[in-house]
């Protein structure tokens, strides 16, 4: 292993990260919210690790292999996660305790936006800007990630994406070298907040609040400003920009590459994209059940304020944005509960969005299709099929492996939640908004994660990263494989 | 689609089956309680039915495919079933509505052992006696289903044991043909239960709840005539002759059969088997945890106490037993959840125990591992062993189709549970407690389901049947490539 390299190339991210600091300082000095001097000084902290990290290692430029790789991101999300925590530590307002500010830290740059913090009203504005800016540089990681690194990797069915395989995004010519593929996506990544900031803008958010949510909405982080979340403004508009916003943002960044490219832009890229037509059927459904049951049991209510609850909670939750404009822990029957069930399927792969993903699922269901056919036919062959390709049996095998994980590392949480004292259900939820990177859960953890205790805020830290390295990239560092040589 | 032929079995299977109400109609005599005309009109009825379906179709006698296997084996369970729950219906001590009755009878049937019935103490004994019966006939139904007819369906990757294919079960010479195989396990079936009987007996049981639980210990069943279940025994003894039983009857009875056969007794089978060696650690491990929990959080109780209380319910939950000596749902910490998800990983495949059998999460687990390998290594080859032996990768592939099945069925399952009204922890556990055939769940189906509404009643029956028969013997009856010529 590489070691000197691996160094050297944290030292290098956490110099470049620390230059996050210096927005939310500069925000500080416009509204003079006093909380400029904690960015400061986390600034001048986290440049001088960076360095110390770069300097002895500056001349170890060895050639990388697929395992140091794994190494790297790891590095890279619990490095920035552990660095971003700083302010919070430092900071006055809010008086965060060690725990919570790494909770939160993590809780940010994993965009799961689960938050520890109550009051955010009342908070420095240099603070909250910051939370966005966290979840805005964690939604961009993530793509980056998704898109360019894992499918490298391998992780979880995920080299159904690599480019120098038939993959199912057809004419997908992308720049198959990292850099040049960040840089495309970084494009589309900062066109589509500006957009959506412009939008809120227009919908009636001031521009603080506009661009703030702008960040956590196409990181689909789900931060807000206030405690209340989308619900604060009270705008069937600003929740349907929302809504519109988040769809985007769960579909694959590198289909958004494939549509709005140099020669063109080519809506159908969309249409052809299996995954992109099972999610939009999943949206629909879930809006359609939750639609109904509000109705037929709520009272009073108009049928449109009726529709903009359903659409908004159901995108909101199934893309795990955690976005809320009601208290819907209280919604009747299974509606709570189905809500934190439809963030296992999550986002589309390569998006910002958490979850299982869309296309695993489609696997698996398509893997179970297969079977029952086998049942009857023993001896045909079947091939599983996906934008009219056959996946290679490979594949399977690797999404199988992946849910086996999860579903283990799931169960492996949950218990140890509990064992901290928490209950059942917040249990349950607690580590369904951690893995899938959704934020809010049901019982203790519906609204903010406050009363939670700190044993279990760093279960759900390691929950947090599991969720967002697609448990793989995060367990392979367990296996005494990974460290022989 | 043979339909006469198919017609012509489940009636013969029904007129056999009526028989099963004449032994409870002697108990009846015997303690001349009353309950005996019930089981007399029960037993004309049924012979009724039986007579009528065989008549017509006597002459059909069409060589059976595959396809009409999946019919029948259902049909075995539904009809089978329906017509358990005559005497329910018939009798006026209990009380029962149709839709009680016909609960307790596949609660009975498919040794899931939750019962809607309280006060116990106070039916005819030749009810009590019926409840037991229904058990064991259940039980030996399912080593028949899971020995001799599921390896040859291909269901969930339990071709792993068809005779035929060179299996884990090394020199397993079992006669390839239903009938001879049945009454091989028929004997061992036989024995066991007459010891267990044997051993209640002398620890102080009279003979007719020896009978009984020794019915519903080796079907793994959990019915007891009792409301405090093995509790009112209040015997450390009872409780580990118990806990004995259940380990033996949780091990594939083909396994038992390789051990003691006509050449000898041949004990080391068992440590030969991968999967045994697994669920022993299982059950070690898990007593261990709960013992040393209920050790530091309980004060007051003697470690003999605490050992006794712990060893008991570990094995009767993991087991899928169900049967309680303790509130056990009261216990500290994660405790109850732990005991309710050790019921996924049930007992070994061809055994009575249910859930998702110890062999496919050992294979589950084996595929992660291997995943996790090919990250490291992604160009080289790795198969998975098990019994030292490579698996076919088609029965990989199985396994994993029956475990998406089992989740999305758990899934709709829980969902339409929490649609009729149930809160989350009550669904969630009482469809564990179906889909693995365990019994008792938490929240309200901790001690019976006698307060459970009447359609989650019928959404926990068609529960229960998909657990025991494996989730894809029903649904494959769902698809259309089954119907279609
Ligand atoms: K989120
Ligand atoms: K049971």
């Amino acid at each position: 292993m590489e070691y000197r390299t691996i160094i050297r190339i944290t030292g290098i991210l956490v110099t470049l990260f620390s230059t996050t600091m210096l927005p939310p300082a500069i925000i500080a000095a416009i509204y003079n919210d006093g909380g400029g001097t904690a960015f400061i000084e986390a600034f001048g902290l986290s440049c001088l690790i960076g360095g110390l990290l770069w300097y002895p290692n500056r001349r170890a430029k060895e050639e990388l292999r697929t395992r140091e790789g794994f190494l790297i991101v790891v590095m890279f999300w619990t490095v920035l996660g552990s660095i971003g925590a700083i302010p919070f530590i430092l900071s006055e307002m809010p008086d965060l305790s060690f725990t919570d500010a790494m909770f939160e830290s993590f809780s940010a740059l994993t965009t799961t936006g689960a938050t520890v913090i109550t009051g955010l009203e009342h908070l420095p504005k240099a603070i909250l800007f910051y939370r966005h800016l966290l979840q805005w540089l964690g939604g961009m990681g993530i793509i980056v990630l998704a898109v360019a690194v894992l499918p490298m990797l391998g992780v979880g069915g995920m080299q159904l994406y690599r480019c120098e395989t038939p993959g199912p995004v057809k004419d997908n010519k992308m720049t198959p070298r990292i850099a040049e593929t960040a840089k495309a996506l970084w494009y589309i990544y900062l066109t589509l907040t500006v957009v959506c900031a412009t939008a809120y803008y227009f919908a009636g958010m001031n521009l603080f609040d506009a661009v703030g949510h702008a960040f956590s909405t196409i990181a689909i982080g789900g931060f807000s400003s206030y405690d209340a979340s989308m619900g604060h403004f009270d705008s069937p508009l600003i929740n349907a920009i929302c809504v519109v916003f988040l769809l985007i943002s769960s579909i694959n960044f590198a289909l958004h590459f494939t549509a709005f490219n140099k020669q063109g832009v080519w809506l159908k890229a969309y249409w052809h994209d299996a995954e992109v037509r099972t999610f939009i059927a999943f949206q629909l459904a879930l809006v359609a059940i939750v639609f109904v049951i509000l109705l037929t049991q709520s009272s009073g209510e108009s049928t449109e304020v009726v529709l903009d609850k359903a659409l908004f909670q159901a995108v909101s939750m199934s893309t795990t944005a955690g976005f809320t404009t009601d208290n819907f822990a209280g919604w009747p029957l299974f509606l709570p509960m189905l809500l934190v069930f439809s963030s296992f399927i999550g986002g589309c792969a390569g998006s910002t969005g958490g979850g299982i993903k869309v296309v695993r699922i489609a696997l698996l269901f398509l893997q179970g299709v297969r079977e029952l056919k086998r049942l009857v036919h023993p001896r045909a062959m079947f091939s599983i099929r996906l934008n009219n390709k056959a996946v290679n049996d490979r594949i399977i095998d690797a999404v199988w492996g992946f849910f086996a994980a999860y579903a283990m590392v799931f169960v492996l949480i949950m218990t140890a939640l509990m064992g901290t004292g928490l209950d059942s259900i917040s249990s349950f939820t607690a580590t369904a908004a951690s893995l899938n990177n959704l934020g809010p859960g049901l019982g203790d953890v519906a609204a903010h994660y406050g009363t939670v205790n700190d044993p279990a805020k760093w279960i759900l830290i390691l929950g947090m990263l599991f969720g967002r390295l697609e448990i793989f990239t995060l367990l392979v560092l367990f296996t005494p494989t990974f460290w022989r040589n």
